[in-house]
């Protein structure tokens, strides 16, 4: 089997193979159309709006600005930033230093740790100010120690980390973390890969190619047994099923479509397949796209462009998770869909993704001052100054307004990474720039919410039709269902994230209290996978609610219409000696790679002031 | 002073008119031209769509069905349905019955209590199922007993009622409840109208007037003298000084707009008051709306249709409230403009709002079933089963998966009247027709929060610039600050609302935790009225956020754009024996007349089957 072949090899794969983006399903994509579609955007040119409309999207300058945001590409339009970050992160070449400076980092996330790690490492003074006073990490954090089974842990926030993302791999290589294979796609119980776990590769467009190891033969994953099932409409068949037969399901929505509803949307979006080449004319197709269609949302895209109906728009909508988010900007999905291919692998970290935070906090147990949370932000001629209120507990602490004994800290420069609905509430003065002030005001946040369930043993590891990982799509309240893609050594039982939901699915379980979205999780996953779902049920389950998080606000920044280009470039200006990172201030939005992309640009604009 | 001139009356508003929806801020309007320009939709002939493209909004009979929801139209096109419900709910004019009938209605908000009033009143045998297990009212909701001084009371829900809402008027009058003036625009601290209050009194479109009690002669309101502020960029004025010379203010965004907001945003929507005449007329021209526009968001309206640059649609976005509403349909919007006028006068309960809930559900006592949540319906060819889960404590009730022992219930019809964000969690068999399944996976919900904190001593009433009443609004997280219209007797304080926000402006909030909410509200009131708010504080606050409340899962139905075609039509339509009522049946959402129009549909599908 080829090496670049996923888990889902075309040979064994029945007509399906898995295109996953952080928000469609695993396992769900026969994307061959998607890699097939080449002509690219420029060889389309019915795109052209009437001339007698605007867009409502980027102009020209705003387009060719976003691209190169969006390609990592330098101002010169020829330097590969991906590549000067990979050598800054992991190699250490780190530019030379101008004076030392003491600089404040405001967040304990993926980004601030990253950023406060780069400026010890040259040789800077670092204070790490987190409000939370229980954990680092953010976003990142991993359930452990509150199942029956103590060795099982499972994620409440990131959990799968792609192969088309280098930065966060390499990290985790580099940190001395395990990876293995998370599986979008169910296998055979104990199946696994063959092969050492490949180094982390990145080719430049400039023909450059960076590794951070030598080549270790073949890797090849399991196959994918697409076992898990599709739940809608009254009516429940299997992935595999689905694949090889998709009109039942799709007439079940009304929809005469022949085909899985993951190729329609492959195929929807096939004209933005931009072709490599050079990074020039890349740069160009990108600042089309941005001018075009940053004024578009999901929803009329499909039905304006692609001439979808109803029951396509619902079909596809459920299936491919789509329905919750017709309103945000078509432009993510676009970027999605051109950046990822169907041959992609995702990874998980053996000991948990909070490892990979816990790991960047070690070197920084002098800096980090952890339950202070920022309330004012002054700049002054000379320096930052940012007073701090003392929080109690952890996210579930008692509640109480921010008291004293408040604390002030301060330093030469300052990096803000929290996300901006939490920076809304704080006072900055002198005021920052008008720009920067819309872009904290009015960036969409989205919803996620993880509702996990604990069982005694792997029940649907059992029989003929059992698997390992991947999971399932319903149009219950629950939506999507992931099963673990690996058990802990000597344990029977297993975390089943029973329901995964974002937007508008997500907020509707958000207004419950965690007994209720257990009580109800357990009810859908009971109509899946009957009666013995009730009676594994450890009755220990855990959930979080991203945009019930008080340190959080929010799962990450998702683009309404328009803000691509009227908002997202203001998120990272500098504010005279206040810089910025976090993934809102990426165009990987709620990626760990845009994370760390941003704080090493972050770095890269202190160091040498 | 004519009748039917507001409280800021033309003679003297200082060159301001106040033009209020439930969403944009009172007194902040110059809405001449929203009267003046009655040319209405059929005068525009620009406004059809290019041929070849599909705007994503209706087609023509879902344009004309849309139409005559909205309008209150009968099927013949003739029949007035507002009329007939007034005659049903005000004047108890009940059609026949058919057979005595058992009927469970799910819900015990506005529109449960009311429908299971008229069937009661019809003779019929009616429980009443409520998850709530320490009050009625569902988003009706009466802050009371929690403040330092007990005579206070603040609004936790609803908290005015508009002219043009006859029925919820009508209603309270009849019901025995005082109703007094609500100031959407600030006036002199002890100034009141003069005359009597006024009967409702509704002018039909076939000519005939209904009212329920005699003229009771003039009823001249205080003047508005537009004292409150607008703070934003760093700057504040008045409203009075901001109506007098816009361009400071205007420019401070960026923009050149040489009039307020407010008219800006009037001249915008100008072509869409549709004149009065005709019925049909209405119809025609209301059916266009819906099949040119329910496929656009507020954004791609303001920027495609209209040409706004990006300063203009962040400053009216921000004075007039449409910021955080940007990516949802322009076509509400649209609807709240044709049909409120700047003359509108707005009421509120001197009980408080929550007078009328309790009120309604007096002659229920025997009929409410407080505490019982529904988990799963059923229906069969004879009647409908509705199982329920007991409910422990308030709405702040210990967390816990629903428990037995539970209760069954049994009827011959159904009306149920949750939230469909509520009604996703119930299980029903058999499924539903697809189209309600989709809307009640689909209908978005929208956010909506409140922080109120009680002061010592009405200090805004001190002095020359001394008010009562209105509202500021500013670019700070707490966004529009209402004060109260009346002041209890003996009370020398005062509960502020100050911080009322929707949409992704509530969001940012609803990640807080109540005390956290107070001390961030009390900061953005010190920055309007200086360090004496902190000193006037009690340190009482109260805080309701409707997305994290337990039974209600969100403020009220927001349509997305294409919802209101592709969705709403299903929300209301009769699934075997069950029917729905609620304001996301209604094509008023959030407002109690919705609610209650749609009681008084549901009881009229009922009775006679």
């Amino acid at each position: 089997m080829d090496l670049t072949t996923s888990q889902a090899g075309e040979e064994n794969a029945p007509a399906e193979r898995p295109k996953v983006t952080r928000r469609t399903l695993f396992g769900s994509a026969a994307a061959v159309a998607a890699v097939a579609g080449t002509a690219g955007f420029a060889g389309r040119s019915a795109m052209a709006a009437p001339a007698t409309r605007h867009s409502g999207g980027a102009d020209e300058a705003q387009g060719q600005d976003l691209a190169r945001k969006m390609l990592l590409v330098g101002e010169d339009e020829e330097t590969d930033l991906k590549l000067e970050y990979l050598r800054v992160l992991i190699d250490g070449k780190l530019p030379p230093r101008a004076a030392r400076k003491k600089v404040l980092v405001v967040g304990a996330g993926v980004a601030g740790l990253t950023a406060a790690r780069l400026l010890k490492a040259a040789g800077h003074e670092v204070v790490v100010i987190e409000a939370n006073a229980s954990r680092v990490g953010g976003r990142v954090k991993t359930f452990r120690g509150i199942f029956s089974d103590p060795r099982l842990h499972a994620e409440a926030g990131a959990m799968r980390l792609p192969d088309f993302h280098p930065m966060v791999l390499a990290l985790a290589d580099q940190l001395g973390l395990k990876r293995r294979l998370f599986y979008n796609a169910d296998v055979a119980p104990g199946a696994g890969p063959t092969g050492e776990v490949p180094p982390v590769t990145y080719h430049s467009f400039t023909g450059e190619t960076w590794s951070n190891g030598p080549d270790k033969g073949a890797f090849v994953p399991p196959q994918a047994n697409f076992r898990t099932k599709i739940a809608v409409n009254g009516t429940q068949v299997s992935r595999a099923a689905y694949a090889q037969s998709p009109r039942p399901v799709n007439s079940s929505f009304g929809s005469d479509l022949d085909t899985t509803t993951a190729a329609a949307v492959s195929k929807a979006f096939d004209r933005f397949t931009v072709p490599a080449g050079p990074i020039g004319k890349q740069l160009s197709a990108w600042s089309k796209i941005f001018q075009k269609y940053d004024g578009y949302s999901t929803h009329r895209y499909l039905v304006e462009e692609e001439g979808w109906d109803q029951a396509r728009l619902q079909a596809a909508g459920t299936l491919e998770n789509i329905t919750s988010r017709l309103h945000y900007s078509i432009v993510p999905t676009l970027i999605d869909h051109a950046v990822i291919s169907p041959t992609n692998r995702y990874w998980e970290l053996t000991e948990g993704t909070d490892a990979l935070t816990s790991k960047l906090a070690e070197d920084l147990k002098g800096e980090l001052r952890m339950g202070r949370r920022m309330t004012k932000l002054t700049q002054t001629a000379g320096g930052v100054r940012i007073e701090t209120s003392a929080e109690s507990g952890d996210e579930e602490s008692p509640d109480g307004a921010p008291v004293d004994p408040t604390e002030v800290f301060e330093g030469d420069y300052a990096i803000v990474t929290i996300p901006f609905s939490a920076l809304r509430f704080c006072q900055i003065e002198p005021l920052m720039s008008y720009a920067k002030r819309r872009a904290v005001t009015e960036l969409h946040y989205d919803w996620a919410t993880k509702v996990l369930l604990e069982f005694k043993t792997r029940f649907w590891e059992e029989g003929p039709n059992g698997f390992t990982g991947g999971g399932c799509v319903s149009d219950s309240a629950s939506r999507f269902t992931y099963f673990p893609s690996h058990a802990p050594d000597g344990s029977p039982g297993g975390v089943v994230l029973a329901a995964y939901t974002w937007s508008d699915d997500a907020a509707r379980w958000d207004s419950l209290t965690p007994g209720e979205r257990y009580a109800f999780a357990l009810n859908d996953l009971e109509r899946l996978y009957g009666p013995r779902v009730r009676a594994e049920y450890t009755g220990v389950g855990a959930t979080q609610s991203w945009a019930r998080a008080r340190y959080a606000l929010g799962e990450a920044v998702m683009f309404t219409p328009g803000q691509l280009h009227e908002l997202h470039p203001a998120a990272r200006t500098v504010e005279g000696r206040v810089h910025f990172a976090g993934e809102h201030t990426s165009l990987k939005p709620a990626w760990i790679e845009g994370a760390l992309e941003s704080a090493v640009r972050a770095f890269l604009e202190v160091h040498p002031r």
